[in-house]
């Protein structure tokens, strides 16, 4: 079966969006046993959307196409779909009742140009958007199913998984079942993660490994081609303890969860409570931890002290500390994570201080210096001070809160600590 | 002048991979003056690869190409390329001697695979990798010229720098410009927005509009092809002012700057600080703000007070105004602003309080319910409860976020209040 993935959109073709949603859907497919031939993207122009319409119709069996699906006059995907299977947009009766029934929810009215989303290609299949007011279809042109979401990924990835793939299925005929594990790791740079899993297929012939860099950690994934589902997944799990041992401390998560969640999870089976203390990653760390629903359970507070005075009011860090170390120090990030636990009554306190740059530094301590420091039951105190060379400002928060996050991880989980 | 971009390689095929170098390119070529039409992307695979660049060089003037010249087997692109173009793989004596420099300025042995790198299809120009060990190339099929460059994204970007974007410069003859306008709202629907300037045109033929939902906020783009830059920048201008007359309130940025930068910009205008009681948002505003540099200027602390306990104990929160209105209430949102407000000291205390699901709602608080408040000099306060429902936590933080932080910038602009 070829399959094809066409990306439209302006904003896409000049670069003033990176296209993620075509490795998602190429992935996705991959993992319902469907390779993908070709990606491709082109703007709002009716003429180029016809003739690259009509290019794959030729080609493939099926096709994701992502964008173009909106209220305004640049959204010309329904448009260019009906002119290249030659037949008229009629308003459908389904999508329209959707579209009314999506705005009276929201006590909102319903615009003329919202209207016009209802209108499809004579014979195509609407897929229900349960989540935005752009529906999306279904249309065969020739051989080749042409699958057409909307651009927005949360609404792109909750239909693909709820009409697209499914059908893709049915399509597919004989199971064949194509697996992927996720594992997480930080702490290892990625030429070394290869070097440290370069034996995989000694071990497995079958399953093929992939790196993915997703500042700042690492994901490695285990991709399997079988048919039977319960012995690959067996097999994975083996490569999946195999990986673990090769990557020891480093490794965080088993499943692909996120450190924040691995966190949560941890903190709940301790009956542990959190407070932290943040000055260079400004609010990352809290942000992180909240994105996890539920996190009120072992999350109670947050500090976030950019300020000198507010590290002396609110955590109660010695003006002394301050005026003999900076507030760059091991000492000051001690003071502050014991600080921010006495206030908030937890279990742990974990406290970040540091320059995140551009400016800011100093030959003593350059941009990319973090001291990092966690406190705990029984006047349990660690504290330790990195130096990050990686670049800009973004990106030294998230490897400063990850590291933070890494650092009580291995606590909780009795490792040596980093 | 057709361009078009071709990225190769497995893991961008299969997803494993997001392929941020064609946004790139695709933006510094409209930066030069031309206008991508087509971005492809196909795997390691020769038949595939020959075939594709046989289409490029019947349908454009350029194409810049990715990948596929490493040491390694399934680097394929020279050998494609010369296939396509009919001619053999000739060892390049300038490129051997580039690559063999490479290795021993680093004390490296030269590998065979290495070796591999100087094989160029004849005629080919090479373009000198001054940051790595694949050499790229320019080769001209019919028409078409075809610039080679390697994957890895900081040695492609050094190289079309350097070597593709003044060649092109070249081809290009007498000047355009391609002039790009961004513009940022919040608090509209994206189809509003688009039906308050869809008589742009009436006013500005030769601008083209386009949005972009960039989640919460809504970008507004103006494209211009233009032969007289000055000329084109005040057409642009006057477009913008347009542009900013039907958005009102809701614009924010007349630049493309996010919130958090507009918010920066008009505090240190002011000489005002900012201090953020965080419940709901759970760190994100504070996350948002330290993510300018230099925000240490104007924002002092944030609390991110998830449990009541910490609302009392840090902001003062009254006992009382929790039990009788519970957490999420417009008089606890004021408080909290109060409350942090006097503790950091702070011109301006902004504080928000709700609920972002999926748990936690009730028939009176449903999910995606929040309070916001603001407080100022003077005994200035205002609340208001807002109530979304556009999904899940993640977007309902986000939402919230910026409607904290709306909320201060009309404030300072003396808006008013939404």
């Amino acid at each position: 079966m070829i399959a094809e993935i066409l990306a439209t959109g302006d904003e896409l073709r000049t670069g003033a969006l990176v296209d993620s949603n075509s490795a998602h859907i190429a992935e996705a497919l991959l993992h319902n046993g469907v390779d993908v031939a070709r990606h491709l993207t082109v703007g709002d122009d009716m003429d180029m959307l016809v003739t690259v319409i009509g290019e794959i119709a030729a080609r493939a069996d099926l096709a994701v196409v992502t964008g173009g699906l909106g209220p305004t006059q640049d959204d010309l995907t329904a448009e260019a779909l009906a002119r290249a299977a030659g037949v008229p947009l009629v308003e459908d009766a389904r999508a329209l009742a959707d579209i009314e029934l999506f705005f009276s929810r929201r006590n909102r009215p319903l615009s003329p140009s919202n209207r016009k989303q209802a209108l499809l290609p004579q014979g195509a299949d609407i897929l229900y958007n349960p989540v935005g007011t752009a529906p999306g279809f279904r249309l065969r042109l020739g051989r080749c199913f042409f699958y057409c979401l909307p651009g927005v990924p949360f609404e792109m990835s909750r239909m693909l998984a709820e009409q697209v793939l499914p059908h893709v299925r049915e399509l597919q005929g004989p199971a064949r079942f194509y697996l992927i594990r996720t594992l997480a790791c930080f702490g290892l740079p990625e030429s070394v993660v290869g070097e440290k899993l370069a034996a995989l297929n000694n071990h497995f012939q079958t399953i093929k490994l992939g790196l993915r860099a997703k500042f700042p950690e690492i994901q490695v994934k285990l991709y399997l081609d079988c048919d039977d589902r319960p012995q690959g997944e067996a097999l994975l799990e083996s490569a999946a303890a195999w990986v673990a041992e090769r990557l020891g401390a480093n490794l965080f998560s088993r499943q692909g969860d996120s450190m924040s969640a691995t966190i949560g999870r941890l903190l709940k089976e301790a009956g542990a409570t959190l407070a932290l203390a943040e000055s260079c990653t400004g609010g990352l760390i809290a942000n992180w931890l909240t994105d996890t629903s539920g996190s009120s359970d072992y999350f109670l507070f947050a500090a976030v002290t950019y300020a000198d005075a507010a590290k002396q009011a609110i955590l109660g860090v010695p003006a002394q500390t301050l005026a003999q170390h900076g507030a760059v120090h091991e000492r000051t990030a001690e003071a502050m994570a014991q600080g921010v636990r006495r206030v908030a009554g937890s279990t742990y306190g974990l406290a970040t201080t540091g320059i995140a740059g551009p400016g800011g530094g100093s030959e003593q301590k350059p941009v990319g210096t973090v001291c990092i420091a966690l406190a705990g039951p029984g006047g349990f105190s660690y504290s330790r001070r990195f130096h990050f060379t990686y670049g800009g400002r973004l990106m030294n928060k998230q490897l400063f809160a990850m590291s933070a996050l890494d650092m009580l991880r291995r606590k909780l989980r009795g490792e040596p600590l980093s």
